[in-house]
């Protein structure tokens, strides 16, 4: 491919003036064409074809369309991703498949502090339901391999941890568990659309991850899940609702499970957001994800050098070698939330994690030197004057 | 409440030029305001308030304030009704709920053949997935009484029948299970914005449904899921995501379910549906459900004579006495496929269910009397001349 063009890409996206939008980790800005899809979607699909909109816009094909081309941005073989529900929900299906296949006699269910709460409870949601000796192990992201037993029948990890950016090395670890005859699911909330994944080459088993982040698909998109192909007709989906049955309209009394990761959807998909990930995926699809990734260590580099720079108090939480983290970068800060307050009334927008962190996402699609510069210069302002000092902010830092 | 304007509900709607729609029991058309208010939420939400309009446009709270909204339509009390996920997660979240608080001892969850397909499916993911032996026993709706014994854990209905319109008497059967002393799930996906319900004076324990047919909420719209408040703050929400914690934002590692139906909460709600929700329930503020169920009769009354008067060849399936339909009308003509083939090509869109069942919504919010009279005119015109047999109708028939 082509050499992406991030003039190109940056001019793709409706980003609001005076803003300097750090938090495409959490939501990713508005593609300029998602309006006009989404608006489309309601008034010529829905508002004129109405039910025929199921076939005749292509309503009922989108969750494995949509899924195929976030499949290409993580390294996928075509037909092996779906998208619907939430990340929350792909996650226990995922896990709930992942128990079915695994050895019974393993009971360990492996996790570590880095993987996202949510992932974490829907583990114990599925336990508590299961009624089992399954047990949720989890160690510190350090310790992960250490503690693939023979006895771990999963490992569910983040690869890229939430507060920090630290990065899970993939293919290591999924040949750890795999030698000890582990089962894996990797979410990739934080990698899509923001590293370069490949799930083939790490002979994954399960992926799963969320659209509304680094591939901009807006507030509540919805989630994809990947089924290495080995396990894709023998996983069970959990959650087997019609959609993911082989014949959804011959109204069976049985459920018999679709082919391959068809099986994972479950009910009808939510449209309108199916057009926004469509508009958000046609930027993707002039993008090179080696790129992406190599112009996110650039202005990482220069953000964490800036920052180190000029902002005394501030200190990198996040790894230093950039591979091993995503594309985010944190720093902590006694009192970060007031700072992060301070930096949102300045039209830098991040976000803070407690205790301490604060937390920007690079993303090169609609980020430039300037940008990086712009907010290493207004951190500094805030830090050199304590203008996060102030009543209001702390009052706020307060209450959280 | 003064009585409903059905000249103003119909002019809320963006109705197709020379469409007759008798599917809006499958899915409702668009409400005028819908996309204009769906487009503020793209554009003014998402575009430019990014992620601050979690809190800022109101984003966090959709899913309890909308669900209060639904809730007033089916007799749920303030604060037990919340929307999200799809019809079938929630299903899914109910059963596993209610098998939680059923007895241990009991291991039968009792249906109908009747329910949706995907309720049964959704019921046995579960089972398969609990692996313990409880069984799913599906009876004719005609026999549910008889088969209430103390051995029942839950009775899972869905009150309105997808194919006939038969309607459950919602009342009557819960007080039935109750009596042998088991749980009810009443799936509302007929019902919501059909007919009255009143979950409350029916001491129903558990509630599902969608918004996307009576409820005209749009293609993939979000479910919803009510708790009689003597369960809701023990009911186990088995998909125990972030949203459903008691503070999500502390990102806790460990699940604390949060008060009440919130609980049932899971992942991110998709906020692109929410806003056509919205939409949608404003014209349900000035609805009064008891006329809408007086016109529906109407209506219905209408269309019945009209065809049995007109229509030689086809029968009724549904339950004669209005009291005993929801808000809906079947018939059934050997070549009902092909009949419906030529009805939709002529504008008149309802649906078809095998083997042979012309199904048709009887929506008052926007139909009238000319439109019940003209669809009997067009189908009576196709029936005496034939014009479903013919090769292009006949053959889509065989394929099906």
């Amino acid at each position: 491919m082509a050499k992406t063009d991030f003039t190109w890409t940056r001019a793709q996206f409706a980003l609001p003036e005076g803003v300097i939008y750090l938090d495409g980790n959490s939501l990713g800005p508005l593609p300029r064409t998602a309006a006009e899809r989404v608006a489309r979607t309601v008034t010529d699909e829905w508002g004129e074809m109405l039910i025929t909109g199921w076939n005749k816009a292509g309503w009922m094909a989108a969750p494995m369309d949509l899924g195929d081309r976030v499949g290409r941005l993580i390294g996928a073989a075509p037909g092996t991703t779906v998208i619907g529900d939430t990340l929350s929900i792909k996650v226990y299906q995922a896990l709930a498949s992942a128990l079915s296949l695994a050895d019974p006699d393993r009971r360990i269910i492996l996790s570590d502090t880095g993987n996202f709460p949510s992932d974490l409870y829907m583990a114990q949601g599925l336990i508590d339901t299961l009624d089992r000796d399954y047990e949720l192990r989890v160690v510190s992201p350090e310790t992960v391999a250490q503690a693939l037993t023979s006895e771990v029948a999963v490992m569910m990890l983040t690869q890229i941890d939430y507060r920090t950016g630290r990065r899970h090395d993939m293919e290591e670890l999924t040949a750890q568990a795999h030698s000890v005859g582990a089962l894996t699911i990797w979410d990739l909330a934080h990698s899509a659309g923001a590293i370069e994944v490949d799930l083939t080459g790490a002979d994954a088993d399960f992926a799963v991850g969320c659209t509304y982040k680094y591939l901009n698909a807006g507030p509540g998109a919805p989630a994809f899940i990947t089924i290495a192909p080995r396990h894709a007709d023998i996983a069970k989906p959990a959650l087997a609702g019609w959609l993911g049955h082989d014949a959804p309209f011959a109204f069976e009394p049985a459920y018999r499970p679709g082919e391959g990761v068809a099986r994972m959807r479950v009910g009808t998909p939510p449209i309108l957001q199916c057009a926004a990930l469509e508009a958000a995926l046609d930027i993707f699809d002039r993008v090179d994800m080696a790129d992406v990734r190599a112009r996110s260590i650039e202005l990482s580099e220069r953000f964490i050098s800036g920052v180190e720079a000029r902002c005394p108090g501030v200190v990198l939480n996040s790894p230093r070698p950039p591979e091993l983290r995503g594309s985010q970068v944190s720093f902590r800060h006694p009192e970060g939330y007031a700072v992060m307050q301070a930096l949102i009334d300045r039209g830098v927008i991040g976000d803070f994690r407690a205790p301490d962190n604060l937390r920007f996402g690079i993303t090169p699609l609609y980020l430039t030197e300037a940008d990086i510069d712009g907010a290493v210069g207004i951190l500094a302002d805030i830090l050199d004057n304590r203008l996060w000092d102030r009543d209001g902010y702390k009052r706020r830092a307060m209450v959280t």
